[in-house]
């Protein structure tokens, strides 16, 4: 390492501007917020303490009047849904139940009220829900379908003689499952069903169905179960509703996409039944998008505490006169702890892209069909990566603080990552999310290759089509002719020209894409069963497709980030930082872009070597990099981020240095066996 | 797939017996008596009252006299350490916590003064030790060293006037740490102290050093603190404690090793002290290989469930006529699941072998120092693997079962993920112990390379030396010249070929062994600081060795267990099973065979259209497969398995039957406006 690349320092404040984003104040704020111990997890709680601990932090959040800037002004709020998302990634470091049982009331069942009711029902129930007077249920998800809403069975049928909707649960697989609220604390709910009237079936709507009364008994015809101790988040009281014949005001259906009146004629001001559909799970973006927020955010937390042990603890011998290294001064805890940190830096920019993208397509600013498309597929696409992220740096960051990083009331690791498990399935099985990014690839590609452009396959994507030189002939694409005789340095500069990673990240999509799309056009024209069969045997590669797409993404918003970087060294340091997160990530499918031939054997062997070398050179900055993110003791709450362990070796250094003055220490075995002969 | 390949039944009960390995017997009578439910896991309770429970399952298990396989037939014992392991490991599914602390009693602290102790200290403690009369504390590890137990600061120093050891921990990072039983039940210890007599430090020895009074108070001198809430084993007092000027009897040295007379000189049977340290650490192999043993048959078990459930599981339209697949029919759900079930096979047959070596060096039956030291590498690299595993796959399983998963105290998954979480740093951090295996592999092949011969580098590398084409000069080595050429078929018939195989994965560790020993060689001689350099510039690429390694001993216990099969198809069946491991495991490295030569970018190409093939076909077995491991719904007790969502299908489909037949099924949207039309 030469030394002008250790002297470099980065700019923290500048850094730290850059990771909290547009909505750099709402984050400050609610971080500032959340050092009051009043909003802190606790261990070793029941599920009943645990429950009652996380519904009292709710009425405070609800009393300081904070959960409100996704509303209208009118219900005090800022109509600012960017800042709402923003503010909501700030209280996971105080209490993960908390946050999410908070996303319950005011992300899912408010906002389900605020986007699909009418202005009349907002005032009838925004105000109570709010101020938590009326904690409520999202009921969407049923046991027998997940992932798969517009297939629910649940109905409310109009009963004209009465002006009512009858809800009602069929069989026990229509039961709605793991509703937050929904064991205890839910007084109603918003429940998804089929809209029936007149024997016609409108598909899925949301209706207002009160629940319990004001003792907290089901009322008639409802019912259900508690799902008892979960994976994680047990200051949910997540259930089961069942509902038999459950009789409910015509003025109950949340009608602004679709509307009943007394006479039950239906009339909607959108006539595609998809198109309303997907308008009416609009809370679930709203969910993938905060979870890919707090999951990156979450990921920083963990790293922050990992690095700053790895830079004090040492397997050390007090009783040598060697100091010995920390353990961040071995090659591989840099790998296991500074990859992640590139690309928690790249799960931070690119939920930040989204939150952005979401914040304009929800406040109007740009609402197009198009921009709403495109967010929710980017948004299910980042949600899987950035959540699964995040549980990697969990497992890895306990594992690289042993047995401390176990002591989950000490370093809360396991804790946090408990609750971040569910992540993975919640609002959209990732796997699930993926294969509906990779259905829209392909849909894209087909177009293009239709339309004989490239322009639609996602602006993102799209951007290097002009010059790539990929061919759509022939299975195996070559698409940049590497010459095998470079030099390690002038691979390295190969390696770290923005170009070079840009064409390997794109073309890796592109490739992946139109090989599915190859298997699969054989078929267009057969049978429903035949397509299904080839396109399950190209499930697994669509996947990958996807994750690659997704891949790219976080490259693409972390090079524009560097490009506002206005300090030169931190800009520098930063750089490194993503040229590591973008070789780590190449490193780890190093097999299908040699297969591919976008890589020689010989770059391969120098890209393994740089991206070690690359780790080292960024080892120095670790610290400044963590600190960058900018969490107090009271938002890392870990015993390892103390200074206890530097405090130890002192203690025990001292104790030594003292044993040895004194001329009484003791002489080693072997010593004395040397003087013995 | 031709209908001979799924018209293969494999015969459950062979393959069973396989799987069970040699103490078949000793692990069924132990399934047997763990399907009664006072040995069970309970959810929602307190530290406390967990711990309580813990405890009198212990009781449980000591009164009914299970727990003393291992111990000599004078105390009760079957003497049979391989029995004794077989057996521990079916205990992890009633209880892990329960399982742990047994270790803990029986396993660590009972073995410590079984192996380090004379017959004299047997006498005296092993009873109350083995009936739980005295609960007991393996006090090895402190705060200050984690893995680097030989530099512990704990001194036991010997003062010839009152005949009595001074146990002394004379700073806080001394402090013995995450020690089971220490926070509340232990009544004594074996601490591993700095043995210091005459002022020579003889290392580290095992002391018996009471800790309670009967009331439970500390013994003076004696302190401690709880751990507190951890990420799992909650029903384990684990705590630290230290000890101040504590005096305990010369003749509660464990003496077998080093012993000190009354004039306080010390004499021992073993002069090397490095020798006489490894011997002072038994137990830890012991654990080691009983963690291996746990985390195969607990990857088992989750996949059983989410096997079990994939096969029942439909994201079905009972409204629709069309039945739709179950999960297990997708393509991606076979890769999540098929392949980590043959690696989980792989797990298995590789910890039963491990069990055998155990069995042997610690029966005495083939007890000579090589046997031992290749138990210790052995035991090191396939704990860690086969840790890590288990961790995957409870996180696949969990996720494959969605929701449901989630639900700890209905599914389990995610309460034996957190149990197992601890096991990847449990006696032994699995990188630490992958360095271990590195350093042997490393100076085996330096041994290998000053003899000029094969013979060192582990029994199982060096089986294939003779035939080996390796080259030792330069960096790029072509083990096989493939030709490019080659049709699809011939790719798979070579894939599936055991000697390819083989070479794939022996080649690899060879390769990389030797590349980090061509780094190491130029400053072999150079200053400790230099080597320290470079080693650590190499470090992850050791790591990787040592994985490889592992692999290699995985696809070998594999292939071994292949040729005891008697029945044809299970063999054939079995067979597939064997390649997807091989194969998908080379899949995660393809860029490294790839590059290295070792496969053509064609054949890299066959080997993933291969290995989708082969989940494809083993997908008709895999319910077989699992159902072989042979748990029963008492040991599985998860919702998922229990047939209860086929019910609930059959309920929907019976209601929607009925509704067709009465001709009021309501007409779906499209339909009606169709109409309108």
């Amino acid at each position: 390492m030469n030394s002008t690349q250790t002297d470099l320092r980065l700019d923290q404040e500048e850094l730290q501007e850059l990771v909290l984003g547009r909505w750099a104040e709402d984050r400050r704020k609610m971080r500032k917020l959340m050092e009051d111990p009043i909003f802190h997890h606790q261990f070793d709680l029941t599920i009943a303490e645990h429950r009652e601990l996380t519904l009292n932090q709710l009425k405070e959040l609800a009393d300081r009047q904070v959960i409100r800037k996704a509303y209208p002004k009118q219900f005090g709020g800022q109509e600012s849904p960017g800042g709402n998302i923003a503010g909501f990634a700030e209280m996971f470091h105080a209490h993960p139940s908390m946050q999410i049982k908070g996303g319950v009331q005011w992300g899912l069942f408010g906002s389900a009220i605020l986007s699909l009711g009418n202005e009349e029902q907002h005032k009838k129930w925004l105000p109570a829900v709010l101020n938590l007077e009326l904690p409520g249920v999202y009921a969407m998800t049923e046991i027998g379908h997940g992932s798969d809403v517009g297939n629910i069975d649940t109905t409310a049928t109009y009963i004209p003689e009465d002006d009512e909707f009858e809800i009602h649960t069929p069989f026990r697989a229509a039961w709605k499952e793991f509703l937050g609220n929904a064991a205890l604390h839910g007084k109603a709910a918003v429940v998804f069903a089929q809209l029936i009237t007149k024997n016609v079936n409108y598909g899925v709507h949301a209706f207002f169905v009160p629940l319990r009364d004001d003792d907290g008994n089901f009322l008639p015809g409802v019912g259900g179960e508690d799902d008892g101790y979960k994976g994680g988040l047990n200051g949910i009281d997540n259930g089961r509703l069942h509902f038999t014949h459950v009789r409910i005001p015509r003025t109950n259906l949340l009608d602004k996409l679709g509307q009943v009146d007394e006479n039950g004629d239906y009339t909607t001001s959108i006539a595609s039944s998809g198109r309303r559909f997907f308008t009416m799970l609009g809370a679930l973006v709203q969910g993938r998008v905060s979870l890919a927020a707090t999951a990156a955010n979450a990921s920083a937390l963990a790293l922050t505490g990992a690095i700053t042990y790895g830079n004090q603890r040492r397997q050390f011998n007090a009783a040598s006169d060697i100091e010995e290294q920390v353990l961040l001064d071995y090659g591989l805890h840099q790998r296991r702890l500074i990859d992640r940190l590139a690309r928690t830096f790249a799960d931070i920019f690119t939920a930040n892209d989204l939150v952005v993208k979401f914040h304009e397509v929800l406040s109007g600013q740009n609402d197009t069909d198009e921009n709403r498309q495109e967010l929710e597929t980017l948004a299910a696409g980042i949600k899987a990566v950035v959540t699964w992220n995040a549980l990697d740096v969990y497992q890895e960051a306990r594992e690289a603080t042993g047995g401390a990083g176990y002591i989950a009331s000490k370093n809360r690791f396991n804790a946090l990552r408990d609750d971040l498990d569910i992540y993975t399935t919640f609002e959209g099985d990732n796997n699930v999310l993926l294969q509906l990014v990779g259905r829209r690839l392909l849909s894209d590609y087909s177009k293009e290759f239709a339309n004989g452009s490239f322009k639609v396959l996602t602006r993102y994507v799209a951007e290097r089509a002009e010059d790539s030189l990929y061919q759509r002939s022939g299975i195996r694409r070559v698409i940049q002719q590497v010459t095998d005789v470079g030099s390690d340095r002038r691979s390295a500069a190969w390696l770290k020209d923005t170009e070079v990673q840009r064409s390997l990240f794109t073309d890796r999509v592109r490739t992946q894409i139109a090989e599915v799309a190859d298997a699969l056009r054989p078929v267009a024209k057969k049978s429903q069963a035949e397509q299904a069969q080839v396109f399950n045997e190209n499930q697994y590669d669509l996947i990958k497709a996807a994750k690659s797409h997704a891949q790219l993404l976080q490259w693409e918003s972390f090079t524009d980030a560097l490009e506002r970087i206005e300090d030169e060294n931190t800009r520098q340091i930063m750089t490194w930082v993503r040229d590591l997160f973008a070789l780590s990530t190449i490193e780890q499918d190093l097999g299908w872009f040699i297969e591919y031939g976008h890589i020689s054997q010989q770059r391969a062997r120098a890209l393994r070597q740089y991206t070690n070398r690359l780790a080292a050179r960024l080892r120095p900055h670790a610290q400044d990099l963590v600190d960058s993110f900018g969490f107090t003791q009271n938002h890392l709450r870990m015993d390892i981020t103390t200074g206890i362990e530097e405090e130890r070796q002192e203690e025990a250094m001292e104790y030594y240095r003292r044993l040895r003055a004194s001329g009484d220490a003791p002489i080693p075995e072997k010593v004395y066996r040397a003087r013995q002969k």
